[in-house]
């Protein structure tokens, strides 16, 4: 039984995990059979589908000023150690390199978990004027993190891919703007085109960057109801521009420090969030913007009137859209199902009878259905159902999203919509350092963290902290997470 | 005198040296302040182009079927162990990770060198069946050398950005198939889209990858007479296959190992040679499809006028092109010196005097001239253009490097051409074990090396070695070299 063997048998809304398990490797997104640990083989499916993603993200970053750079991977000993609270907060994350050939460091250099000091040791010579304000940079990388909890394919590894972008600006509120642009450059990427809904959050206190004044964090919702952090946004603290020296003399001819911030999405994390959220129990659905291929054209036979059709078709198509043609000498319905499971938006269907009616079948993977069209209108209904799909999705996504908000008046109120699979929205005395303890208490209790508050929330907080009555500064959000 | 301070000063034919040290540092490709030794800070000038680079690689590679994998950056000491010619090549310039955090790992783990050793574990895992054969793959990725030699910019640094292509094959013969197709890919990227004249030489046995059987490696030239080695690919040894296990279950239903080849086109490094080959005294000279940016639109004043024509002009370019405003506070002068050193293919100049009477003055860096034509012919003339462009660069590069190759007879000759600039051309023993000797002696009186025999050598070698008169095998090509 192939095809049984093949399909993804576990249910998503019943076993997300395992669901997730499987898709993973069956629709050969990336081989964990590796012999280090915690380190992933990305297989094309998903390389196709991330190299599209950073496409996106870099094109948007650099519309909006951001230039690229290409930083080492290495980072001295010395430069992590000059914030306090930053090494304190990566330093049992870190690999170390130790040698080079035979000989030993005298210093011992980083793997980067993370680029803040190496871009600020480069601020600090570059940036000397206000006209050089805001400096505006990005990298596309790969990170390293030691990670002692559990590593899940795409979401938590010990080498990531992402992207990171740092900034300085001449003052704090001109910092403050390019966080909030931060936060639309997330929805215009994540949102409008890969499809993922997600709230932002600014976290509290105790679980800021290591580093940061302020956090602000993206989180999405897997089924079984516990958040992933997508992109996190920071305004840098000022002990680190004073660590590096990054200061300019401004227009009043007087020397200051620059506000730093920095912006991380992780790309291959990010792709974890778009197979999860658009995934069925069939398989992977992929937004049409970031298909690994959009269109896969199966010829029913091998009769060579189809297999000409299908190159035709394949010619006319390339010129708008990714596009391939399955000659494997597997069987149509083999060939039908694997690429449902494989996510294809759009296929195509080429059998005799079709040719002769002068028909195409197209199979839209958006609302999983089929299609019969005339051939002199095939081109024209890809192009529709490309510029419709997406859409689809989201309005799919953001449905489920939205509902999954539940006020919580107290523990166990909390306790009940987080298992439930909510996040749960509660009055809460203080995201300062005074709630750590409320905070403590939801998590000991519950297992559940406080993410944060909205920097939009509407309603102001009254009444009693949830936990512990004292009166309430804030309405906070709490999940489940990763 | 900011002109000149900016401006390049060094000539490229008299002080090559120091003329390419100018042109990293005047047109900010990259920074060497970063403080570990050997590492680079791309700058965006660089990773603009380097990126374009990429691209057009990887459609190549994938339009004639190689997908995509990211693999992870560290390699197990027992994956580099396995195959002893590969480990005794690389050993000496491996960086060992030995730490995560706290923890000393009880195995060394190697930053890559190359990834041989990984991608060829997974073979093992992945091939079977004949029909899975030929199994082609690549990625982008950075690896990392503790070079003893100098380290120079781009041309051999301590952590280089390249591709590397890897494919398993049934038989040698397809295998040998694959390493003509990327001379060919070598020819239709490098020289076609990037505009760099080179010679496909097989290197003689001692001067093989570690690991190979036969190795064939582009050569470019440099004004003074070094040659660049670009990329290079590899009848990968049948030792390697057997190590890692990669075989599979033929169509006679016997099991065989498979025949496996790789490439390098490393972008960092064929990126210098882009400089080096178009650049001139002024600066840079980018090929049209690899310029960071294509055109530059300089209004001559802040008349509104001006801006609005820019503006104008700016969206009908960014259609087909990458365009961007210069809006800084220099003077006219001073920016039209600035994009020729950065290399901009086409500036635009918009002056009052122009747009009164509906022209618009074009510079065009392929042939260092003004163009005036009239308001309505503007896209059109810039089409024109971006068409002809790196031909022109092309002819120029081809013919400087068609006359550097003399006829040499002995070891005089051999030296006066080298020392001259040029490529030595004689007969020779044998590129076999029995021609090091020679090869030596050649090294030590001259400081050239012999860089192998051409596959489509059009003469026989007739009569005997230059060196020591033994009758001569092969005709070779003998160089200075990085």
């Amino acid at each position: 039984m192939e095809k049984n063997q093949e399909g993804i048998t576990a249910k998503k809304e019943e076993n997300f995990s395992e669901w997730f398990t499987q898709i993973v490797q069956k629709t050969e997104l990336a081989d964990l059979r590796y012999n280090v640990k915690g380190f992933l083989v990305f297989q094309p499916w998903s390389v196709l589908s991330m190299e599209k993603m950073y496409e996106h993200m870099e094109k948007n970053l650099q519309n909006k000023g951001h230039e690229p750079y290409f930083f080492p991977t290495l980072i001295p000993e010395e430069n992590l150690k000059k914030e306090s609270s930053h090494i304190g907060g990566f330093t049992p994350e870190v690999f170390w390199v130790t040698h080079g050939g035979e000989k030993k460091f005298e210093e011992r250099l980083a793997l980067r978990p993370t680029s803040e000091t190496a871009f600020y040791e480069m601020f600090g010579l570059w940036i000397r004027s206000y006209k050089d304000l805001p400096f505006k940079t990005y990298q596309r990388a790969q990170v390293f993190r030691y990670e002692t909890k559990a590593t899940r394919p795409f979401l938590r590894s010990r080498e990531f891919h992402w992207i990171e972008r740092h900034s300085a600006h001449a003052t704090e509120d001109d910092a403050f703007k390019q966080v909030l642009e931060d936060m639309n450059t997330t929805k215009e990427v994540l949102h409008d085109i890969f499809g993922i809904p997600f709230i932002f959050f600014e976290r509290p206190v105790w679980d800021k960057f290591p580093g940061a004044s302020r956090t602000f964090a993206a989180d999405a919702l897997n089924p079984n109801g516990k958040v992933i952090q997508l992109p996190s946004t920071h305004m840098i603290s000022p002990e680190f521009s004073k660590a590096f020296n990054v200061k300019f003399m401004d227009k009043d001819e007087s020397e200051k420090y620059a506000h730093i911030t920095c912006y991380g999405p992780a790309i291959s994390r990010i792709f974890a969030s778009v197979i999860i959220v658009h995934g069925d129990d069939k398989g992977l659905k992929f937004p049409w913007d970031i298909a690994p291929v959009q269109v896969m054209i199966v010829p029913i036979t091998d009769d060579k009137r189809i297999i000409k059709k299908a190159k035709d078709l394949k010619k006319q198509i390339e010129k708008f859209a990714s596009v391939r043609i399955d000659i494997s000498d597997k069987r149509p319905g083999e060939k039908f199902n694997h690429w449902e499971m494989k996510g294809i938006p759009i296929r195509i269907d080429i059998g005799l009878k079709d040719l002769e009616n002068k028909n195409i079948t197209l199979f839209r993977r958006d609302l999983d259905k089929k299609v019969v069209v005339s051939e002199d209108k095939v081109i024209k209904e890809i192009k529709k159902i490309a510029k419709e799909f997406t859409k689809n999705l989201i309005k799919k996504a953001d449905k489920i999203f939205e509902g999954r908000i539940k006020d919580a008046k107290n523990l166990q109120e909390i306790k009940k919509a987080t298992e439930e699979g909510f996040i749960a929205k509660c009055n809460f005395c203080s995201v300062d350092k005074e709630g750590i303890s409320c905070a403590k208490i939801i998590e000991t209790e519950t297992g559940a963290e406080v993410r944060g508050t909205m920097l939009d929330e509407k309603n102001k907080a009254i009444g009693k902290c949830a936990i512990c009555n004292k009166e309430a500064k804030q309405i906070v959000y709490i999940a489940k997470s990763y």
